[in-house]
């Protein structure tokens, strides 16, 4: 097979039936190629109206009273998310607090329908904080938790976790498991029925973290059997820097289960003011306190703006830009010391792909010099994510083709010392 | 002492020191007098400007690499709170998460450095969102709250509390003691050094929620000797609908308190995403998820706008807008049935009044249509928060006045039915 080249690219473009969502986005320089919105996603025009309108007209002129809206943005946006996203049912999901928090908060809930068991699952690669959570959760309770190794690339699978879930079981077995749906690092896609399934087999509650899939790959938590589910809302969602995080807890679980952090935002009644904590029947039990207003308003935006694309849309091309850009990292990157740290069945990977070099630090910085912004992670990893609502083909082509020219100049040895913050 | 003329009103604005600072805020319509700032602040201009920034230019064009300066937001604008209007020392404060999360983490901390003990006190009167959470830690934990009834007007007082600790001796001791510095209903003020030299002596932690004070009333919790404290920033801080929340943590505290939620923003270098919780050995490890960066910047802005005032000269209009608004509901409003439910020593009372009626919530809603913005707190008060950063005395006079008429003619007997939501 030959290399596509740049006019191969250029023609996906005028192909593409949501070419058009990239001008709904605040784009100022057309020669920087941003592939952080994995991270960071861009601001959409509609987003940056709307905040105007919210903090003059709403917030500037409309004080107090214009809490009569907002007081819904908690639930509203996550009935928005909940149908446009994440195959959820109304009254299942909620956007309030960060994901760790809300991670927190979830975990704990499963942990105490589980009491007897000891074990709690999830990935040695898994994203910090995810990590972190846990960790706090069984040091508080004298729990174990069991870091499982999983394929650099491939991720987990549900193999190596029936395995796991097995081995426990002498251990006083296993609570919950956390697993992240994506994986921040190679963008493998975990089989989350599938998973879900072994779990529920193991007698243990499932708890996905959805944070870099949503808005890149359809989500089905309904079908999947999935019991609870969080997730970031600034990467792919677009919601702005530090925009809140969604939760989901299925809708047979909401009477069972409780959180530990009882606020004024889950309380009956909530005016009354009542004596004693006294939280509503429903999904909004699992609110807390006063939500970020800027962050949910951020979110609705970018929701309705991508719901009109549709996720099916988004996910297909998003296989298409990870495609093009494999294609090119083997043709071009290969014989300069780059591997894929990447599935290489589209099925089973999202929207941004991994490319491993031993220079990788160097190689993102130099990039960045070129007006590639992709983002390193440690040890060795250069990411790029390929958000399909405003990554042209041929931005994946120019990409490549900058990084081959930073790496085949030797550009990037310019760089050296200690590693940069990265976020 | 003759009631106080609209021109002695108008006299008193003319030699407000801080004056100008109204001129500082979007204020779009001129006949309605907010009264409510003590609810939402309203939006500094300086702060519309600075998020139209923010989202234009720092998200849309800067992108990912506006976390280089997001990232410090936490603390940096805590050192801000703590320097102007905390009496805190530089690394005792950071801002994210809401006051009900903050609450949560630092009450669960001060828990656990007092394993020995059953008791947790606070007031019957709190703020619901305190209650609840305590409600939820002591459940968890089998421990047993104490809910003290206070006086409705004056608060608790060192004397009640002196008691309270005394009773909880037979009964396990108390752990930890989370007092309100002002209440928010009736305004009334705690002694923040009397209150914790009494809690320390009986071997407790103790919390001050200062979401009610702070703006208004000078604070000193340093010199007070509080061991934690946490607090609202969109009141008289003026931080914007959902503004996260500021924490404190003593010092000398840092090293030994553990709070629960173990997120990534807590860990020692970050970005190098190591395989285990090792927190940062100072303010930073009580941060957990991502910030939410729009309500960082609204604290920022508005902070140091206050700060330029300074919060004595705010302390000292707050006084003396109390002062006017008691004389004149004394005058003109006790003959209707009112009674003020708010300390009439000014040392004991922040800037807002409550004020007692039967038909409070009627008023409330007939005085919003006579555009004095105030709000119903349930069963029977009319709060009215004199914000000082932009209520001027005319505006005190003017509000007093309406309110008058609507209860000299009747007005409000034409509302009646179910409550309204009023935030």
């Amino acid at each position: 097979m030959t290399t596509p080249t740049r006019q191969d690219a250029l023609r996906l473009d005028r192909d593409d039936p949501i070419g058009w969502l990239r001008n709904e986005f605040v784009i100022d320089d057309p020669e920087l190629i941003y592939l952080d919105g994995n991270s960071l996603g861009r601001l959409p025009r509609r987003t940056e109206a709307a905040l105007g309108r919210l903090i003059r007209d709403e917030w500037g002129n409309d004080l107090i009273a214009g809490w009569d809206r907002w007081v819904d943005l908690p639930r509203s946006v996550g009935e928005l998310l909940a149908r446009e996203f994440l195959g959820a049912e109304q009254g299942e999901v909620v956007v309030a607090d960060s994901t760790s928090v809300n991670l927190y908060r979830l975990s704990s809930a499963a942990l105490g329908a589980r009491p007897d068991r000891r074990v709690v699952l999830a990935v040695a690669e898994e994203f910090p904080t995810d990590r972190y959570i846990l960790e706090g959760l069984a040091a508080d309770r004298g729990l174990e938790v069991r870091f499982l190794e999983s394929d650099p690339v491939e991720g987990l699978g549900v193999g190596r976790l029936a395995d796991a879930l097995r081995a426990a079981e002498d251990a006083g077995g296993v609570a919950v498991v956390v697993l992240s749906h994506l994986n921040y690092r190679s963008g493998a896609l975990e089989s989350m029925p599938e998973m879900t399934a072994e779990v529920h087999a193991a007698g243990a509650l499932m708890v996905w973290d959805c944070s870099h899939s949503i808005g890149s790959v359809p989500i089905d938590l309904g079908a999947s059997g999935a019991d609870l589910a969080v997730g970031c809302t600034y990467k792919y969602m677009n919601g702005g820097p530090g925009a809140p995080a969604f939760l989901y807890v299925r809708r047979s679980l909401q009477g069972t289960l409780s959180q530990p952090v009882w606020g004024w935002f889950g309380q009956r009644d909530q005016f009354a003011m009542g004596p004693r904590y006294d939280p509503v029947d429903d999904i909004g039990r699992f609110l807390v306190g006063t939500p970020p207003v800027p962050g949910l308003v951020g979110i609705r935006e970018s929701a309705s703006l991508l719901a009109e694309a549709g996720i099916g849309a988004l996910r297909a091309k998003g296989i298409a830009l990870t495609e093009l850009a494999i294609t090119l990292a083997d043709d071009w990157l290969g014989p300069h010391g780059f591997m894929v740290g990447s599935p290489r069945d589209s099925a089973r990977r999202g929207s941004h792909v991994s490319l491993r070099h031993p220079d990788a630090w160097q190689i993102s910085q130099a990039a960045r010099a070129a007006k590639v912004v992709g983002d390193f992670r440690a040890p060795d990893s250069l990411r790029l994510g390929f958000a399909p609502a405003y990554t042209r083909f041929v931005d994946v082509w120019d990409a490549l083709d900058r990084l081959r020219a930073v790496v085949a100049t030797g550009d990037h040895l310019r760089y050296d010392g200690a590693l940069g913050r990265v976020t």
